[in-house]
C-alpha cells in the first residue's frame, strides 16, 4: 500500500496505461496489442496500471511541493516525477494542448540523501512511494479528465469521484487544460506560443505581477 | 554561457548527440538522417549537442547532489535530470551494462520554490542552467568513454581531458562501467540481477554495511 498524503497536496497527478492485448480468435490466433500507451479500463471501470510509463516522455520533478501554507509534517523529502505517453507529448508541441487519451502518470519516491558518495541534497530512492495517473478520455468522462489513485504500481487504478480536492485545484489553478503545465518546463513556453493558458491562470500570472 | 560549478562536483554527466543529416547527392537528392540518437562530432572533435534528448529515457533527478562535504556556497538550489539514448536504455535492460554508442546527458535547472500555487518545495525552472554529456564510443576513446561540457544547449560540447576529477571519481565509485548507476533507481536492480555492478562499488557498499 501506500502512503495516501500526496495526491490532494500535491495534485499534480496523472498516470498510466497499459498493455491491452486484444486476441483475435478467427480465422487465426493472431495477437494485436493495442497501443501500449492508451488508456485502457477493466470492466469495473479501474485503470489498468501503464506497463511502460518510465519509457514515455518525461516532463518534470519536484521534491516536496505544496500548495498548503502549512507543514506536511513528513520528517522526509519525497521527488515526484511526472511522464506522459508519447503520443500526448507530440500533440502537445503541435497544438500546445492535449489530445483526446492523454495519459498523464506522477511518480512518488523517496528522497534519499546519504548513500553511496553523495553526502548533500537528495537523489531518488528505488521504490516507488505513490503513483497516481491522470487520463483524458472525452467519451468516458462527463469532464473530459479523471485521476485514478492506485494502491501499488502492479495493482488497478481506482476513479476518484468528481468533486474530490484534487479536480477543483486543477480545473481552478491549472495552466492548460486542467493540467499544471506551469510545472512542465518544457511545455510551458509552447503553451505561452501557442495561446492555450487558461484565463484563470493568466490572471492569476498578472495578480503576482510576472 | 553555463555556469561551471557542477561538473567535478555532481559528476554523473553525459550527453547527447545530434541529428546528423547525411545527404545522398546521388542518383537522386534523397536525404538519410541518422540515428537521430548516435554520438556525432566535428571534424575538430567536438560533440555535436543531442537534438531531442528530452525524448530519450529518463533516468533519475537529483537536487544539490555534492559528493563532497564542503558546503558549495551556492545561495540557489539546482536540480539535475539524466537521460539516455533509448538503444543504450534497452540494452542496458537485457544486459546490465552500457552498448557502445551510449549517450548520457546531464541537464542541470533552477530549482524555484515559489510560483503559482506551490508554496513550498521545489518545482524546475524553464532555462537549462548546465548541460554536461558522457559518451562511450569504444574506437574513439582509449578509456572507451568521454566527458564534454558545454557552452549552452545549442553550442557544440567540448572534450574534457582524461585526468580531470569527472573520470578518476567514475572510475573510482561509479556503480556499473564508470556510471553512476546507484543513482538511478530503476537500473541499479537490473545491475545487482544481472551481476554487473563494478567490485569497487560493491567494496563501497560493504564498508557501509549495507
Amino acid at each position: 500500500m501506500f502512503p495516501r498524503t500526496l495526491f490532494a497536496a500535491i495534485g499534480i497527478g496523472v498516470l498510466a496505461v497499459a498493455v491491452a492485448a486484444i486476441v483475435v480468435a478467427r480465422p487465426s490466433t493472431t495477437v494485436h496489442a493495442a497501443a501500449p500507451s492508451l488508456p485502457a479500463y477493466t470492466p469495473k471501470g479501474e485503470l489498468l496500471p501503464p506497463a511502460n510509463y518510465r519509457e514515455w516522455i518525461y516532463l518534470t520533478s519536484g521534491i516536496d511541493m505544496s500548495y498548503s501554507p502549512k507543514d506536511n509534517g513528513m520528517d522526509h523529502s519525497m521527488f515526484d516525477n511526472v511522464f506522459v505517453n508519447p503520443e500526448a507529448y507530440q500533440g502537445f508541441l503541435k497544438t500546445g494542448t492535449w489530445l483526446d487519451k492523454t495519459v498523464m502518470v506522477l511518480e512518488v519516491r523517496e528522497a534519499k540523501s546519504k548513500g553511496s558518495i553523495n553526502v548533500r541534497g537528495h537523489f531518488q530512492g528505488a521504490g516507488v512511494m505513490d503513483f497516481e495517473v491522470h487520463v483524458k478520455d472525452e467519451a468516458r468522462f462527463p469532464g473530459k479528465w479523471a485521476f485514478f489513485s492506485f494502491d501499488s504500481d502492479k495493482g488497478n487504478g481506482t476513479l476518484i469521484p468528481t468533486g474530490a480536492p484534487c479536480y477543483t485545484c486543477h480545473a481552478a489553478h491549472a495552466a492548460v487544460d486542467t493540467t499544471f503545465v506551469q510545472f512542465y518546463p518544457t511545455l510551458l513556453p509552447v503553451a505561452h506560443a501557442k495561446g492555450t493558458l487558461s484565463p484563470s491562470f493568466l490572471k492569476e500570472e498578472m495578480s503576482d505581477g510576472k
